[in-house]
């Protein structure tokens, strides 16, 4: 079958325009005009994910992380950044990208965030598009069906995403905790947006030393777990493209990558 | 005694024409022609801390972070950010700040981190200044005089600078170390420069996770101790003001702020 | 009282959005979250200004002209400007705005003028704003009932503003005048408005000598009073403050300040 | 004699190169290749200039002020600039412009100023070009031989320079005066300089009413004689000119401007 | 009659706001309230077409192609282009620039050169406006009513317009065309449009060498006519006034210019 | 032997930084650290270049014209300038540009183009860079030995460069010419610089309709041959290429390309 037959099944979920502005999303490497066997799911196409993907022989990788997040200007192959695309071309591996659009879509990556940690759903955290008359927004904002010590749901958030450690953004890890906002990636700049909707903590990765500091003067807590709890992307994309193959009777194989690109260890 | 006399003699130190361009070092709250008692140094300048002085009757901070990030455009005093100013200058309280210049200048931050860290100082990691045939520039590269494996060496960095954890970027924390390049503060965006000095590690904080992918990509380990290592900046300071006191009989009290301002606690 | 129930209803009157893009109005310095007692109105809020407040135990300034024209960088206080943010401050002195959208607004300072000037109001000069299908603009045009010589004109303004001297611009003096535009601080730039909406004379301030020049070319006489004239704002405001005070009951004392921070004296 | 000959002269004593950067100088309308018999020297080129030029037969015209301020996007003879334009062009009358560059050069029109105020010239207010290794700048410092009340000086500027009155910028016009700046044209911008030089008063143009307050607040005072003492030019030119006529035996008419371009009555 | 009634009815079929973007169209020289008796419609503004204009004592030059490139700074006449500028002053010739708007309003000049070529027209190449729901757009496309080789169809665009040479971009000029797209001026970079339009060739001016190499590769034929074949709209414009003048009874005398202004000789 | 010594031998003869700002110079594609056997000398590097390098199996591709004009956003293949990328890295052909370097080093493409022409070079048109008080540029000025007519001189280029046909700017063909100025690809920008060297002809690319129309009117003749004159580039790289083969004794294979990559016919 077609790779265009997959991505157009995806898009009808996903749409392209739902992304932010700039945002590189779509086809990023090679064609969707052609058979395809074997699809692969990943986090990031990193050089050890394209090994991967050769190995297994994969047609068409499905990524959540930009991969040409510069413009190229020369292809000097010793660059190990040019190595990685003449490695998926030379393999005729194609790389379709999701960024922020699946952030946004609804339900998304951030909804499957609140679903894990088990906060009730009550929609965006900031409006980014009105189309025909429907609000999408990136981030989410919920509540806890009772209140946990933020010492308590920082566990939560640990154990639910698999972490060894995540850096709190409070002076009194014992206050109580009802209500919760969430951005996967780099939202620390939403900040002012969760305390406007009320949330008592804020789940975003890569938060800045002195916007830390401003939310705790603003009464903000907040809990950064990085930005490798996006791996979710992996397990429930794959859990779509196996339900669409079923619905529509596709004859490919789906694979996820194994490959671990988060490239902190905390120690 | 004035305030604009221990200023001088810092500023003979630590001149600000070594602080990178648009930084905003210098006195940035109250007056400097005016007779004080006491003088506190600190990290950071947050309301803990403003409440921390008023009540010691601090009359001259003196920080490494800038107070004034954002031009003020309206006084308004129920943010917070302005509620500290208002009560900085309520009380007399001068602030002067010391913040890339104190990173460049010889022997500065980044010199004392080497020197805790008992790396042999080359000299910088990239040149910023070239002033009457002096060259100046900002972080460090330097050598251990045995090889450590990066998990000794960052076992040293956490008991050095008293820190919990730190974050590695490797995916061999076996690999032996020799060869250092650190830049306190926010330094991801030197490291190609530390690749090019041969750097076997790189000690700085705020590396954003794809930078931390190239790095990887490129051989490069890192160490992301995050900015808080910066609170060596008090004691190194207070020294420096006790010896000037003493060589010129200065009639000061010198205290160090004993708040914690780091927004982080790792968990 | 609350300084914010007194403003609620002077935003009613002459809301914020009025205002010209980029125009800084509101609040300049402390909060309208206080009590108060005692309101005092001014053109201008000038050291002299700050001085008569702070004898009179005033709590809020309602201004004509903004206090923080260029954003604060530092606080450095030997600034006599700087001085003055830290004086209001010491003294708990609020500073409320209202510039652009109090010429705009209708009945507003151009209004006014007209009025004093007894000139039949035909409305606007250039427009601003259309807001729910009302349309705001800044200036005002209209008819005097009878004709009068542009010197018999000028002796009327001098009068009414109590002026020693306007600057005309005029090759004619004996002219005579019936349609006039006005329009209260720099108007220089809308005087081809006042061409095309017929005006034989335009009353504004700050006229350039070269725009004057092409006015005489292009046949339009311009009376030029200074932007002093704008003083009229003290009465009007208190007068308006007055009002609401005895519909509403309100507990508080409303001055008017009696400094005079025109810095010309014509000689 | 051909026009290029008296430019030639006039740009030996004033060059082009000292203008201000962008400032519009020299040629602006028709040829300095043509024979000339009349030049007249003016402030302002204005139609009523442009009449008596063509009145008298006019073949060069030396300006102060730029005469083509806006490039010309359509030449719309309608518009009474661009009429002007073609009535030059049609009586091969050609325009050459001295703008700042008569400004800054020495002695020019600012030390021409001193010079009839009996100030002691001691040289510029701030430097603009630095040209083998002789300096040069815009605006003058001097001293009074003995110190006057700013009321007499003031007083001595009217007379001087025929003025009906003078816009003083002052709270208190009895201060004895004995250090003058003075700066032709619109010298608000510079006032720090003149602080700066030791200043007690400045003498420039169209000061802008918050930068008054300024003045007075920093204690400057002021003197804003408007635009049109610049008319000196007309006189100083002529004289030089000729000067030079006889030096060199040029056989040509000089005339000055009589028009008054002055677009302001003080009334 | 005025200059004024013709330029009405002209705009009245092709108005200026069909102008693309910060294109000079409109009156360029002179004014339109002015008796005339001779208007010469020209494809450039020219010195010989201002030589042939002034011989034949025309009054207003109706043209296609802007005569004010550039901003004029400087009305030096020893410049050849300012020189145009005065002849036509001096000897009131107004000049009229009817430019892309032309080539938008329907039927205009793209809708010109279909008729010529036989090309059944179907609308516009890309769409540039949409006023009152009516569409406009720049270029057409269409179709032959058989398909011709390009080498059959080239020589038919060479007897059309006269030409002795026109340049293919093609490796293979016997392909057969019958979607044909054209764009007068230079309109390579309407390209794309003309492939999504389906187009076998597309005729333009201007085109860039690597531009042409990009067709080939996205096999795109095209017909390089230069500039020149414009010149259509001299007959086409002169029919049109003539008309009017006869459904007007307009006493003016219609010439067109018989200057050959093609900067270009193909040798 | 190493792709990179054959370039470092290139570089000592043309360096990079002799190019001009922006122009993107030096490798473009693949890798100079690899073992070669074969380099093909080429004006462009189009689809059917790189069919002829893969048919031949070269290894380097030495080009004028650069590869990568915009940088790449996505590596969509089904688009054929991509396409070509892929085709290159899927055979390890590297690609290495000399674009305004070649045009600006001594000797150069424009002193091959004068020496061809029989014209006594006397160095560049306009100056580009000084290094080491050595001053370069581009374009080249010289002088026939004895005068042509503009119809004898352009017969010479034609048949010097093989062409078909070249575009005259002229009116008068038969003008004798003696002063030759020329510029390789688009040089229509330089043509002030030629009228000021003396020029009587200038010889350049991508003359527009306009430039032409001012180069006659201000009397400058010239001569566009197209960019594919620079095909000379072949020839002449090949020749340096083999001369150095032979002082160094490399172990490679020198090719040409024998593809016609001008887009153009003229018909």
């Amino acid at each position: 079958m077609l790779a265009r037959t997959i991505i157009d099944r995806f898009e009808e979920y996903c749409p392209l325009f739902l992304a932010e502005e700039n945002d590189p999303v779509g086809l990023h490497v090679g064609t969707l005009n052609k058979e395809i066997k074997k699809v692969m799911v990943t986090l990031d196409v990193r050089p050890e994910v394209v090994k991967e993907a050769i190995f297994h022989h994969v047609d068409l990788l499905i990524a959540k992380h930009p991969l040409i997040f510069y413009p190229i200007k020369q292809l000097d192959i010793d660059d190990p950044q040019n190595k990685m695309y003449v490695d998926l071309l030379k393999h005729d591996i194609a790389v379709y990208v999701a960024h922020t659009n699946i952030d946004i879509v609804q339900p998304g990556l951030n909804d499957w965030f609140l679903e894990m940690l088990e906060v009730k759903n009550e929609g965006f955290l900031k409006k980014t598009h009105e189309i025909n008359e429907v609000s999408y927004g990136i981030g989410r904002v919920g509540e806890l069906s009772e209140a946990l010590s933020l010492r308590e749901f920082s566990e939560k958030v640990k154990k639910v995403f698999s972490l060894n450690s995540v850096r709190l953004v409070t002076k009194k890890p014992e206050t109580l905790i009802k209500r919760v906002a969430v951005c996967g990636g780099s939202g620390d700049k939403f900040y002012p947006e969760a305390i406007q909707k009320g949330a008592d903590v804020y789940i975003t990765g890569d938060i800045y030393y002195h916007t830390g500091q401003e939310m705790i003067a603003r009464n903000l807590h907040a809990i950064d777990p990085g930005h490798y709890i996006e791996v979710l992307f992996i397990s429930r994309v794959a859990q779509l493209l196996s339900e669409w193959k079923h619905e529509s009777g596709w004859n490919i194989e789906i694979l996820t990558s194994k490959e671990n690109t988060n490239p902190f260890i905390e120690y």
